[in-house]
């Protein structure tokens, strides 16, 4: 019984575990203070009203002979892909409910479509960027190349025509650099797609965040991105469900003439059972108009605690990316980034996540994360215009 | 773009697609007639009381600030493991919590657990089977070999010296045949994997059917067994979740000294994001006193289906396997599988699946399942004896 090579080549992701243990030492050390985690991805509001009641109502349809339902489709039920559908319509994007897939979330969809491409292929992943997509490529034993996230680009870097990829992966807005591509620089990605053959896997995790109307929220508001893009999108960020765990992945029939469509629903057929069906009530009760305004309710709750650590770094001459249609701030640290970790815990008692943990390209940066309450974020903001 | 050649061997999967599209064809003609299926392999009672009640309950909490939980641990929280563990416990078996990983079901793990494997394996795979086991490893570039579940063997094959294989798929009570392994044929498998240094992946789903307490309801009744064995075990047919999505998998830490346990906590950290918290809960409760007594309800209503099956088929001299400690009946059909298909539908208004749909070793065979309300089952029992 041998384990895959691949999984050798993978480096241990102690990101979050330093993290909690260092808080941990410095909280032995010094428990009469108060410390504020800025330094968390996950979602701090409760489902909205709408969306407990649509579990509840669901819950109560399966405890019935009569409305019980056992094994749904394994690409998700139609009321849903229908409401995901008329979501992208609101955005002029046209999509078949056959282009929908609704998943478990952004993460188990963004590593296991690499299952219907071949072994070994060439994957260009930002740096800095979300972990996962390198390590999914890793096991899945393909060459990863890295595309330099700069200062300099703003952290949105463009197509290098010297790199050739079979699948480019782009994260807009960026975690963790709360960076976000314009519809022009994104075509100049769609362009090279096109011109090199490319797949392009686009996580749009965070679109909701999107509150400037001129940024695309859905790369298929590029012409030709149904030609050469699939699009990986979740409920997490944008209604509170990282603990409910409903996504969803569109593949367009027209991608390499259908065959990308077909391949994924037959992988998932094999391989996948669908989500709980009162998950995805859940979820079309967030695409309601109802829904929506909760979903936005917490979006500005969270751009305002953005707005507020924005406000103190601006006001402290410290360089920033992000913090506007993000929930995440990256800022220069000047210093290497755990170092940067222990002097701001250690001063300001403030917890962020150093910013190599997510590349090499992410040293000397930090990332802050707007998602804690109101009065977190403000005596955070305080402490840090203080320093 | 290229999909991965894997898929070209892929043989397309028609088979409930084609039952749809005849038991259609037949209704349109004789819209008169009542046509009773026993060709469903889903559950049909709805969720049990005290398992709505926890769903209620979850979404509620999810609802608050107080209670609410984001991301949860890709493995599955600590109620639910300990709960599993001491369900364990309760057949004699003793597990850690970190041997316990909570899954959205068995056909996603029984297909990824390949991810932290080589390519290229060779795989072994009783003949007929549940197809998901082939079509998993067909897109992982493995190779099948197939071991022949026959009459003569009472469709438990038994290991084949002359047989070379890295994994074993065994899965007892068996889909579609119906039987289930003693102990003593069980420990045969353990010896051939721990003699050959196989890994036998172990699918219990159907475990809650076995009535019989002299049968093993779960391979680490073998002593050995935590060497050699991965377990893939679902709420599914237990408790009504084939809906709602939850299963766990047991990778023992003494499995190549604790490799396997490591590199699947590494994959799914990398590929998977967990089970919605609502339906841990939900999960939790079927683990009560309470909930494996509405369990339990719920497996006798399918048996005393089961039985009613089985005893026309007896009063008839139709030989058959199952119908016990299973909520499958696997019946001789003198005839190919699609030919009596037709007839029994024609004949009987009956709906079943044909044994060819399983494999090239289901030829000659027919599936009928416990899975319908007692007053169709009767009557569907009433007609085979008028046959």
């Amino acid at each position: 019984m041998k384990i895959s090579e691949n999984f050798r080549a993978l480096t241990p992701n102690y990101l979050f575990a330093e993290v909690a243990a260092r808080v941990a030492a410095f909280t032995a050390e010094h428990p009469q203070k108060n410390v504020i985690s800025l330094g968390i991805g996950d979602v701090t509001l409760p489902l909205p009203e709408c969306v407990v009641q649509a579990l509840r109502a669901a819950a109560e349809e399966m405890g019935e002979q009569a409305s019980f339902r056992g094994y749904g489709p394994e690409q998700g039920y139609d009321f849903l892909r229908e409401a995901i559908a008329g979501y992208y319509a609101g955005k002029g994007v046209k999509l078949n409910t056959g282009e929908i897939f609704v998943s478990d979330g952004a993460k188990s969809d963004l590593g296991n479509i690499l299952d219907i491409f071949p072994r070994g292929m060439t994957v260009a992943v930002p740096d800095p960027v979300y972990p996962a997509y390198v390590d999914a490529n890793i096991i899945s034993g393909n060459k990863t190349v890295f595309v330099k996230a700069l200062p300099e680009n703003g952290f949105l870097p463009l197509p290098d025509k010297s790199v050739k990829a079979d699948v480019i992966y782009i994260c807009s807005p960026n975690n963790p650099t709360g960076a976000v591509y314009d519809a022009e620089k994104l075509r100049l990605w769609v362009e090279h797609a096109l011109a090199t053959g490319a797949l392009i896997i686009y996580d749009a995790a965070y679109e909701r965040f999107i509150t400037d109307k001129a940024l695309p929220t859905t790369v298929y508001s590029v012409p030709g991105a149904e030609y050469c893009a699939i699009e990986v999108c979740s409920f997490s960020k944008t209604a509170g469900f990282t603990g409910l765990r409903c996504g969803w992945t569109v593949v367009p029939e027209t991608l390499a003439g259908g065959s990308v469509n077909a391949a994924w629903l037959r992988r998932q057929c094999v391989k996948f059972n669908g989500v709980p069906y009162v998950v995805q009530r859940a979820a079309q009760a967030v695409l309601t108009p109802e829904g929506l305004r909760a979903a936005d309710e917490h979006i500005a709750y969270y751009l305002e605690n953005a707005r507020l650590i924005a406000g103190a770094l601006g006001e402290k001459g410290i360089r920033f990316f992000g913090g506007e249609n993000s929930p995440y701030i990256w800022m220069e640290c000047g210093m290497p980034s755990w170092e940067f970790f222990d002097k701001l815990l250690d001063s300001a008692q403030i917890v962020g996540t150093p910013g190599a943990g997510f590349g090499s390209g992410g040293e000397g940066f930090f990332r802050l994360t707007a998602f804690n309450s109101h009065e977190n974020t403000l005596a955070a903001a305080e402490r840090i215009k203080r320093l």
